[in-house]
């Protein structure tokens, strides 16, 4: 399917196991409505899924589609029957301003075809509340660890399991912060063994990377 | 275990699964020496690992552990069993000067109780490599793929393959490079979906990640 | 010409075969269509063209010059009649929201003298689209290409033919993506032999660099 | 006392109670002893130190004066009489490799006129350490915090106690640590509120500031 | 106490003697207000403070809290009895534009526990200025230095007194000023022995430590 | 004159020769009127200036002092009999745009006492543009060369005359521009000998030190 | 032909008109001469080439092969029967410490089927020898044009004609020139149209480009 | 004059007033004293100045050219006659690790037809030590100021008198002084009007500069 606009990769899920994905900043509502429609038609048996929705684009799609289900925190619209899960992904976050890049991952977990497991507020300066958390996390097959500032979540989290991590920097902050590099080389760094890490804001990015482990693991535990 | 100079974490393996990791630069032959000692008395029955050894270092375990396994070129000593293997991991250099850092995270992997399956020089200007290589990696549990330069090679593979994948920019290149920061960023911005990545020339930490998805997922599956 | 606040290089065509061309941003409308009408007026053979119109300095510029052609979507305008077009470059974008770069290197590509064709969204992470379009830009005679994110589309076309290959990196992307940088340092690092890069969304620059080589190798074909 | 090529400013223990402190980088072996003679000469009743010795000033200085005492790890030397301590400075380090800056911080605060208690190897990634450690530092009167990498320490310690807390960037890490870049944006922009920074590696202006703490409130309380 | 969007850290003045702040930018008026209830709740004989307050929700909280003490200036609210205050903190800002940081500051330092007393416009570019404030804040039991461009106040305060001094860069300026880059590269290099650095614009984080220093001395003290 | 949010300088005249000058940016209307008003009380025979003024700051003066000069292009107020000039300033712009910068740069050397002289758009890829304008320049007593982009005006003039020249990098341009960066760079390694560089568009501080230059020789010469 | 280090791309040929090249950074002397050697077995009529030698290697080959042509300047080896060269390019360098990065061009324009005709030390702060040289270019097919410091020189070269022009940034230059930096900068930000830009000191990568353009041109002109 | 690796450029000296300058970093001592040989046999009558000599330079000229003058911590030599000088320019440097910097300034001030006056070791912490120097510099015609960490120097000497400026940020400092950065970014913000910059450690620059101020008004003024 090819407009004069776009070329979209209908093979992909052949080739991947997951459908293109819409990212839906610099598009207009009507590219995205588009776009959504044609992979919905391509893909009938499997949501598909857009992210980063500009508040016009979510008017447009809740209008033109109302059996999709958007979240306006996480700015995403899913479109189209889930698949089934497998396996759990636990979503933490550092601090409240986190919220939609932590929701914005946890959609996208669960359009993947994991479980999304949420555990807000955790932020190092009260280190007794990672620790009261850890029965929350300590059996997900993946984590997914957000954190602004100085982004240091991930070392943390890191040393108390050994759950294939997500490190996904913010850009909440200010002045030397720079807009999330501060997190992201906090990350980068990480004296925590097996941190890996995505772009500043990823929550998609971080979401499809552990649902892909939490749900080949899920699916060979049968669970 | 406390030194005056050090106080190693022999907790870690309990909480997480995995023994603590001597980072050998900046530490003397001597020091990597006792840590290594003192790990392998502690973790008897599972090899321990030290990374980044100074050819100094190297000499010196050699000498003082003939038992122990060292590689030159990945500049590593494992010292007792390896763990027995589950699942596959795949690891992918894109260059010739990428040659350190993948033999760094395939004994990583092997350590961390995976198998490293590696496949050399399929850099992006020469496409077709990558394509007849994908046979050699459709089947592995989780990627590792190291890049200099521009750090393309993820984008690519991630576009042919689903399966979890740690991307690990190196700092070969020159000039505008600026020691591997080219690499990183165009890692960081991947257009290929659920790519993650590690600080550069981090073939270990890219190997504990790795290794953790594929053994959860190897254990699950008998393989 | 000399106005106070501009002195027009009227000499330019001779010096190098092309008019001076105005750039719109940072100008009024008035000031950019009384460039355009001295422009004309010096070279009323050959097409001028400005770039990087405002909303206002085109809709002033429509309603004054109404022969004049505007193109909302590269944000140029062509007034004067264009030259005859010999060789083709072949102008290669990535993802959609390039697309206004594309644009504007077409328009630039037509009225410094070559003919300019399009292929979209083709981006690295669905390989087969780019092995697909191979035959659209074999025979060109020079090529753009185009992308934001990681800006690896180059280093993969550069990689398929030897055509002189122009990059063009785009601010397209978020986070450390940092307005075009990770793009223009993965293109200035391409492993692919022969890559050449302009400044970030600069299709204007690319356009030119590209018709001079087309034209020269089109005219002495006769073709 | 002036010399061609330095003006000692000897009237800055008057106004600030502390007299100058040899910089010894950049400064040749006889440089460094002439400045620490004129010093002790102009401030016979209390030491005087000197930092950043290279190893050919150590060894100039320990023939020269061998009623001076030397760190070589610290790469310091104090010349005259300690003195009287007033309050306690704990200094807290991540890591091994952190061992230099630490013994630096703990030199200066003796001889700027508090005690120092040393803490080793308390890194994040195992936070049991940290919180075994928390009394003994609970008590202080300031902190000092050293950590490279991602320099995630202060933030935590900074979440158990509310001592002033002075934290040290360090350069021990690589790639995108830029030379301990990460270390000090991720202590710049710590959460937990009042955590302070010097410049990466500098264990000396965060000793003087501590101790200048630690001995106001000790001499106060009689201890 | 814990909403899906928060978890306070209720135990906080229980570890460190002060209880959580509210950070306002990022969150709505009516998420402010009901954290700042909820803290006064818990600790309803020690007033709470509020930064960061957009002009929203310092109108929203003038309205519901009348008893509260709202700064615009400052962009603070403090909710609760103040402590009874111990010690003194000079807060010193070199130029008009660096007023607001300057009045976080300052409500920051009484809210924990400490009087401030302001000095105003004091740039360096007037030493003289700077010498006849002296008296003003050579009896201080801690400074805060706050200035934007060059930075260089700290510097020169550091070297006339030796009072623990905290450094604040602010984002005044322009061009190669990088939003505060320049002000906060110069303080973290200040040759001045002992200064120490918060993050640009972060007169809370200066006001935190500042007054833990002033309020132990001046508590021993009896003042 | 001291105002609780400013303290006017007022020895600086004394000092220096010159006033102290309002900088407009980040200042209300009134403030910058009330701080013009006490310069000007305090130097009734010298006029002094005000830059940066934002239009509502340049309405409220012209209303308020209808016997001031304001200049919209430069956003500057001059109040008061303007000293008589000496010496000679050329003040040379590489660019339309560049214009605003130029216009401050003029206004204030004629403010610190010299005379400007105005050469407009001579950028170096017009080079016989700068060669026909060197008549123009080649007896000024001091040079002020503005440019944005690659900056490289200052080291064309600069190999072209012996007078002392300051250039003026600006904001102009886009993309790896960086708002001014690429000219600053390019200026600071200009290799005509001896160009000197003030701040990205900082035509104030280039007038007041190129002034300076002119208004001695021309003073020692008698014109 | 596969090493279990190396996999070289012998079908480059044949997609792109020339062979893969041997890029001597970060291999050792014997891997350099066996991917010669294989380079050469599959191209035996058409010279192959090798970059970025190390003294070691550059005597390990010319011990190796008498028969190759090596250039201790430009660091290259050229092994086989060189194309015949169609059409021309221009090597023009600013500065002479800019000699090893335009021998490298030279030879690779060579060795890639043009002729190069070398234009040494014409600098912007002396114009006149540009102006003077202008006749040995106006009439190359393509030119490369090499500076360091600020980089001005492909501006000016530029403006001068409408040849196509690959700016080659050099590290020449110190301190805030940062290793090629400022020239980059300025190179991408040029006035003057159609200017492209290759890695700082890649005079091989402008020499493959520009042989590309010359030898199209060229040899449809039958010269 | 020209050589293969150089075009000397003769007539400078006729369009600027002095003689080109041959820069050492870079070149073989062989080229150095080439080129010192042509200039000076170009200007039998003029003092010529090379700069940044290697010490291999420094002894080769020493043994060639007995007559000239070399200075070993300038890293200079000036060849011929100097010219009479006119007018002083005061050379202020921050510390004692300036001196080098310093010492180019001042050789170069002498070679370009002006006095130097040294200051040393005034640095902003001790701040009686520069008003104390004030009378030394107060009539000069120029004043150099180097500085090297927060390079907070020429705001304080800008702010005492109104002579032209020149500052000199240098490489001293280690950690977040990035080479020269801190320095350089605070000396650009300087908020002392009229101050101007050089680059790096650029001493020569900077005399260059100074000298054509001091030599224009001192001639003028007969002294």
């Amino acid at each position: 399917m090819e407009h004069d606009w776009a070329t979209l990769d209908l093979h992909r899920a052949a080739r991947t196991g997951d459908p293109e994905v819409v990212y839906g900043a610099g598009k207009t509502p009507e590219q995205v409505l588009t776009l959504l429609h044609d992979l919905h038609e391509a893909h009938p048996d499997r949501a598909v899924l857009a992210t980063r929705l500009t508040p016009e684009a979510h008017d447009v799609i809740a209008a033109a589609l109302p059996e999709a289900t958007l979240d306006a925190v996480a700015r995403t619209v899913t479109y189209g029957p889930l698949p089934e899960p497998h396996g759990t992904v636990a979503v933490i976050a550092a601090g409240t301003s986190d919220g939609p890049v932590a929701a914005e991952a946890a959609v996208t977990v669960r359009a993947f075809g994991a479980r999304a497991e949420r555990i807000t507020d955790v932020g190092v300066a009260g280190i007794h509340r990672i620790l009261e958390a850890r029965p929350r996390f300590a059996d997900a097959d993946a984590l997914i660890v957000i954190a602004g500032m100085e982004g240091a979540l991930p070392s943390v989290v890191g040393g108390l399991v050994g759950i294939p991590l997500v490190a996904v920097p913010t850009s909440v902050g200010y002045g030397a912060n720079f807009g999330g590099l501060s997190a992201l080389l906090g990350m980068l760094n990480s004296c925590a063994p097996g941190v890996v890490v995505v772009n500043i804001d990823n929550g998609f990015g971080a979401g499809v990377h552990a649902a892909r482990i939490a749900r080949a693991v899920g699916a060979q535990a049968g669970r």
